[in-house]
């Protein structure tokens, strides 16, 4: 029955609705895209914009490539002041979050003479991938921005194809402007992950590329990945709500259909402490399905990657979750807070029944590009954190150097490397010491 | 001639010799590892041991591919006190150091009953390459190993190529006893890697793999990233060197060659104020590279990949490295620590005369995993933060979250996810107000 969380006796089976949902690529789109890199790191401009052409039907130049200031003022007579204010109020928020994931160099200086530390720069140029299409997100470019900007990230640019007229949608436009960016390339896929990792005649390299796009966008950014960053590949979305039997079902159905209405492959999990919740969360799915737009994407998504799975006690709900490592997790017990160090792998975790995944996704400040498909066990919530690099410095006395000397020359020589002791070697040289005590 | 720095007039033929040095990786290769994980995907424990067999020649089974205690024991009979007193110290170095990079969870304690915050939790297994043949690098252990332990990883695992004895280098055994690492597979390659980013019968699956390889490890690293997190992919070794004209050019011409002896594709570069010191460095070269026993690959590498260039002031020397992004920069000028806020790009910064490169390979303290090729622009030293991950969560009280109501549901809506706006909606049901009156 649709609309319907099966439920599960077995955690095997609900882990198993988490798993292997990302789409597979094709050889055929891996070939694909490497000939597309291939031809823009050979031909730069000229392969770039005969794929713009061919792909999406625009005839670019390096004279129309760019969004110009006109095209901002006139996308931005589309946009009302009630949604400035809107994506104001959201960038607002997303700052004073991240604002706190600023971390300073810092300094030891020891009473030896030594001083070591760590340097923490931004990133000089990074592009953000916007996908075109139907549906646009200006929420995802504030996302993306502005953690980068906050990091000091100097040029962020943005990256979205466009069709044949050339036209950016005005809410990605105006999600720009919110953010102060200046720089819009018409220009989206593979060709355009291409042509910015390795630059062309027009288009300067950049450092990283950030954002999400279709599977050959995905493609092309893990071929690039190491001449440029990249951020997460993103796979499909994910809730899993963990409920006790005082959670709403009301609220649980909505939230659980929040994340079923992204695509056919997204996954809506429910564990819980009371059968009886179970059976109320179906009937609000069944009653609040009717009322949305994206109903048969939820149907399908709630059949095939919904499910329930009930437990003797919540800390086995935890344990489970950790396992699955959901994107996201929303936590629907008395207590929420005390249940934080239950916790290892979660993406972004909602606490309390006024807490909604969807308020994250817009306000509440944190960060909604997150890690999916059980890769929060070793990927992070974007931060400002992805838009720093740190670098190590050192320096040590001539005395210091001294006491390290033999075990520094042992150790490289253990290695095979002579040329490592020998630099260590020289600074000793009995000469140089004697030249030292003269001068003293 | 050998061994002599060519001085160039022009930057851009200096940093020529920086980029490019990658071995670009044949389809043959990528073939080949692709087949490999399939192929392990697939079968697990069946064909990782046939893959072993055949191209280590070990009889691989599941009772001998682990390092037993009794083998620990064995091997460190040949590690003498002294070399293990010097493991002991650069552990205890690398530790000071890289301590300071821990990082807590934190919270913020709104006034408005909002609290938001992130976690901080360790990946829980990790593994680490260390490749086999002739050299071992044992340093290179304690690299990787101490900031995942320090991060709090549970289970950090070991991974080798063996020969057909199925022994592993004594040194490196005494690198992992030094580390707390008990668990060694005596497996390599890019059966290794899909072997434990996928996870087999008798293997488990770890959360992130580190660690240099040959080009078909490096390969299946990023062919698996993704499915596991991996650490940068390492290109060949390079050190920048500026100095000023009072520079010691014994000590440079030391420390271009400790870099050079790494491999024919190393680079090392010199820039500087001072045309005399070019020369002088050139004496050196030539004189100390007879004392060295990787004589021809220094002498090949300083040939292709080693230069000087001379410019007329300091400023323009570390924007010129800036540009390049060296993995190792020193700086061999009057007041060093006052040139940092001059450097943006590198991976590990050496300070003064007494602080050369090798040092900080072994026992400064400062990591030696760091970014090659330019990659300093974006990528940072390896460190703790390599094995953390945060998760941000976030609580909201109801009359907060009602004042966001509104503008979420618009933004939802403007994205064409009624059901995000649904979730937010249904928490503020008339029915449900009338409820919450009643009750109170």
């Amino acid at each position: 029955m649709l609309n319907k969380l099966d439920v599960h006796q077995d955690f095997a089976e609900v882990a198993k609705k988490f798993q292997n949902r990302k789409a597979s690529v094709s050889k055929e789109v891996t070939d694909a895209v490497e000939k597309i890199i291939e031809n823009i790191r050979e031909n730069g401009d000229g392969a770039l914009f005969d794929y713009v052409k061919t792909f999406d039907g625009f005839e670019i130049s390096k004279d129309n490539l760019k969004v110009s200031p006109e095209e901002f003022e006139e996308g931005l007579k589309n946009v009302d002041a009630n949604y400035l204010r809107i994506l104001h109020r959201a960038k607002a928020q997303i700052e004073a979050f991240h604002t706190h994931q600023l971390s300073p160099s810092w300094g030891i200086y020891k009473e030896d003479g030594v001083i070591m530390g760590q340097l923490v720069r931004p990133l000089e140029n990074v592009a953000l991938y916007v996908p075109g299409g139907t549906a646009a997100y200006p929420s995802t470019v504030l996302m993306n921005a502005v953690p980068a900007l906050l990091a000091g990230v100097k040029n962020v640019v943005i990256l979205t194809p466009v069709r044949a007229d050339g036209k950016v949608n005005p809410i990605i436009l105006a999600a720009a402007k919110v953010c102060g960016i200046e720089t819009i390339y018409k220009i989206g896929g593979a060709q355009g992950i291409a042509a910015l990792a390795y630059g062309t005649q027009t288009l300067p390299k950049v450092d990283k590329i950030v954002g999400p796009g279709n599977i050959y966008v995905a493609t092309a950014k893990k071929c690039v990945y190491g001449q440029v960053d990249i951020d997460m590949i993103a796979g499909p979305s994910e809730v899993l709500v963990i409920a006790d039997e005082n959670a709403n079902p009301k609220y649980i159905a909505a939230d659980l259909m929040a994340q079923a209405e992204h695509d056919l492959l997204a996954s809506a999990i429910l564990i819980t402490t009371s059968n009886q919740l179970v059976d109320e969360v179906n009937v609000e799915l069944a009653r609040q399905v009717q009322t949305l737009a994206r109903k048969s994407i939820i149907e399908s998504a709630i059949e095939n990657y919904g499910g329930a799975l009930v437990v003797s006690n919540l800390k086995d709900a935890f344990e489970l979750s950790n396992q699955i490592a959901p994107e996201h997790l929303e936590v629907l017990t008395e207590n929420p807070l005390e249940k934080l160090p239950l916790i290892k792998n979660a993406g972004s975790i909602f606490l309390g029944e006024y807490t909604p995944e969807p308020l994250g996704d817009y306000m509440s400040g944190t960060n909604h590009v997150l890690p999916t498909g059980g890769t929060a066990k070793f990927y992070s919530a974007l931060g400002v954190y992805d838009f720093v690099k740190h670098s190590a410095y050192s320096y040590y006395p001539r005395d210091v150097l001294e006491t390290f000397k033999d075990d520094v020359i042992t150790f490289a020589n253990s290695e095979g490397l002579s040329g490592h002791a020998n630099s260590i070697a020289v600074r000793f040289d009995e000469k140089d010491d004697e030249k030292l005590e003269e001068e003293s």
